[in-house]
C-alpha cells in the first residue's frame, strides 16, 4: 500500500479545529483509495513562540525537508504582532521551500450565495497562480532617524527573471489546460521598475503559448471587475501583493472565506508543498466549535492532487461539493447554517 | 463679484468630452451664487505628446502655479503606454503640487443600484484619504542585467513621516467630523519595514483625536470587507497604492466608475489642488457622446467646496442626487440608461 508522509502544523486559533477536524476525512478517503497518509504533527505557533520566543525551532526547515508535503492550519494571534508570528513561520515554509506558485482556486458552488446580485452556482470559477517567494513580501528595506522628523522606511519590492518566469509560465502553462485565458496583473502605470518588468515578462513568456490569449490589467481595475464581471476570469497571474489582495477578493465573491483553499507549490521533488486554508485563525471564533472545515478539506483536494492521488482529492473536492448542495446538509455559521465543526466533517466522512 | 481662476487640463479621450459637458454646468451654478470661475485651458496630454515628445512643457508646473485649482479631466491613451503618460502628466502635477491628500468620497445614491445584493440607497457613504506623493508610487527603484538570467528589478515603496504624519492627520480631522471612525489599512504582517511604521503613526497621531476610533485592518481583509460590510465604513486612510485599489472596490460597490470624484488636495495655499473624475480615458466609447459627466460635475462640487464656494458646491452635488433619484430623468449607459452626455448635462443645468 503507497503511504505518504505528511506533516502537519495545526498552528493558531481555528487553525487546530479544522485541521484536527479535517484528518478524519482525509483518513478515510486515503483509505478507499487504498494508500495511507501517515501525518507527523508539529505544534509549532504562537502558543510555542509565547512559551520560547520562536514560532518554529532554528532546525524546523531541516524537519520539515523530509516530507511529501506540508498542512498548515493558520497562524495569527490576539496577542502578538502579525509580523512576528508570519516571519516566523508561514512565511519562512514558503520562502524556505521555495514554494512559489500559490494557487487559489475560487469556485462559487451550488448551494451557496454570492454576495454579488445575479451570480449563482457556476457563473464564478477561475484561479489565481499567484507568485509567493519575493515581489512585494521581499525582507527588503529598513527604517532610519526614528521618532525625528525625517524618519524614513523603505520597502523594496524584488523582481527577479527567473521568480517571474517561472510563475508567469506556470499560470500560461494552467491557462491552456483550462479555458486558454490569462489576466495578468499589474501597476505598471505608477510602478514603472518592477511592473513594466512584469510586462515585458508575460509578453515574452506568450510566445510559448499561441493558445493562450492574455489580457492585462492593472491591479485597481481587476479588483472592480472581480465585482462587474467575475465570470470573465479564467487563470489570472499576480505579484505576491496583489495575488493577495485579488484572492481574498475572490474568496468573498463565491460566499466565504471559510471555502477558499490554497496551495503554496513547489513544483517538483525537490522540496514539499504545504497546503493551508486561506481564512487564518480567526480569534473571535476560537473554542466555539463552528470553524467552518470545508476550507481544510478541499485544500487536503489539492494535497492530494499534488501527491498524483487524483481519484481521492476529486472525492474529497466533490463530498464539499454535495454536500454544499444539499440543502438539508449541515453546515457552519459563517455559510447561513447552525451546525458545529464535526457534524459538517461527519457528514463528509458519510458521502465518501 | 468675486472670481476665480481655474487652470483646465480636459487630457485624453473621453476626458475632454466630460470636461467640456461639464463647464456649462459648474458657469451656471457659479453664477447663480455670484461668483465667476474663470477657465483657461490646457491642451496637454498624448495627443500633445504624438506631437511634441513631452505630455506638458518643461514649464508646465510653474504655469499651473498661479491658478486657484485645477480641473484635470483624464490622462491615458491606447497607443503610449501608461507608465509614459501618466508619469508625464498625472503624477508629477500630483508631486509637484504637494498635493498630498487624494479624497475620494464613496456613496450610494438613491436610483444606484449597487452590484452588492441587499445593499441600497444610504447604505454605503465612506470616504477615503488616500497618501498621494509617495509610499509605493515613489519613483525609487532601477532594473539591471537586462536580459540575463540574473536580470533584477527593484521598486521602493517610501514612507516619511512627515508625508504619512500629514495624511493620518488629515483623516483623523475628517473622522472626527463625521461618525468618528477611522480605519487605517496596511499590510503589517507581510510588510514589516513600511507598514509597521504606517501602524506606529497612526497610533501617535490617534493621542490627538481621542473621540475618534481606530479600526486597523490589512488590506487584503478590507477589500474582503468592503464587500462583505461596506455600510460599516466612515473613513479610511490608506496608502497611495493601497488607496488606489480600494477606492476602485468603492466606486464599483457604489454602482458606476462614472459617479466618483475625487479632489487631490494640497492643504494650504502655496500650491493649486486638482480635481478629476476617477475613471479616465475610456478609448472604448471616445467620440460616441455617451461618456458620463456626472463624475466630473461631482468633482466641480469638491472643487468649489474647497475654495469655500460651498453653497456652490451643494447646488451641483444636489443636482447630481436629484437627477439620479428621478427614474425619467436621461442617464448615461454605464448606469443603465440611454441618454447621451450632453441630454445629463442640460437636465442638471435646469435643475440648478
Ligand atoms: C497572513 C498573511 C501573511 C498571508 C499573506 O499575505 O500571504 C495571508 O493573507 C494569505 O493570503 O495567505
Ligand atoms: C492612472 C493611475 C496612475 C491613477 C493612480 O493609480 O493613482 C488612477 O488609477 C487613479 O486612481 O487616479
Amino acid at each position: 500500500m503507497d503511504s505518504y508522509e505528511v506533516a502537519v502544523i495545526p498552528g493558531d486559533g481555528i487553525g487546530v479545529e479544522v485541521v484536527d477536524a479535517g484528518l478524519s476525512v482525509v483518513e478515510r478517503a486515503a483509505a478507499d483509495a487504498g494508500f495511507e497518509v501517515e501525518t507527523t504533527r508539529f505544534d509549532w505557533g504562537t502558543e510555542h513562540y509565547l512559551d520560547r520566543g520562536e514560532m518554529m525551532p532554528d532546525d524546523g526547515l531541516d524537519r520539515l525537508r523530509g516530507f511529501d508535503n506540508i498542512f498548515l492550519g493558520a497562524v495569527g494571534h490576539p496577542e502578538v504582532p502579525d509580523h512576528v508570528t508570519l516571519h516566523g513561520l508561514l512565511l519562512p515554509i514558503r520562502k524556505g521551500f521555495d514554494q512559489y506558485v500559490c494557487k487559489r482556486p475560487n469556485v462559487l458552488f451550488e448551494g451557496i450565495d454570492s454576495p454579488l446580485r445575479g451570480y449563482g452556482p457556476g457563473d464564478i470559477d477561475f484561479v489565481v497562480y499567484r507568485e509567493n517567494t519575493e515581489g512585494e513580501y521581499a525582507s527588503v528595506g529598513g527604517r532610519e532617524h526614528r521618532g525625528f522628523d525625517h524618519e524614513t522606511a523603505v520597502q523594496s519590492a524584488l523582481f527577479t527573471r527567473r521568480g517571474t518566469e517561472r510563475i508567469v509560465r506556470a499560470a500560461f502553462r494552467a491557462a491552456a489546460e483550462r479555458e486558454g485565458h490569462l489576466t495578468s496583473i499589474t501597476k505598471s502605470n505608477a510602478q514603472a521598475h518592477s511592473m513594466v518588468f512584469w510586462d515585458d515578462i508575460v509578453a515574452e513568456v506568450s510566445t510559448e503559448f499561441p493558445s493562450v490569449d492574455v489580457e492585462r490589467l492593472l491591479v485597481d481595475a481587476a479588483a472592480m471587475d472581480l465585482i462587474r464581471r467575475p465570470h470573465e476570469f479564467d487563470v489570472v497571474v499576480a505579484s505576491n501583493l496583489f495575488g493577495d489582495i485579488l484572492t481574498d477578493i475572490g474568496a468573498q465573491i463565491t460566499g466565504s472565506m471559510g471555502l477558499a483553499p490554497s496551495g503554496n507549490v513547489h513544483p517538483g521533488d525537490a522540496n514539499p508543498s504545504m497546503f493551508e486554508p486561506v481564512h487564518g485563525s480567526a480569534p473571535d471564533i476560537v473554542g466555539d466549535g463552528v470553524a467552518n472545515p470545508l476550507a481544510t478539506v478541499l485544500s487536503w483536494s489539492m494535497l492530494l492532487d499534488d501527491l498524483g492521488e487524483t481519484a481521492a482529492g476529486d472525492a474529497l473536492w466533490s463530498a464539499v461539493v454535495d454536500q454544499l448542495a444539499e440543502e438539508s446538509a449541515p453546515r457552519t455559521p459563517d455559510i447561513g447554517g447552525t451546525a458545529g465543526t464535526e457534524d459538517v466533517v461527519a457528514d463528509l466522512r458519510s458521502r465518501l
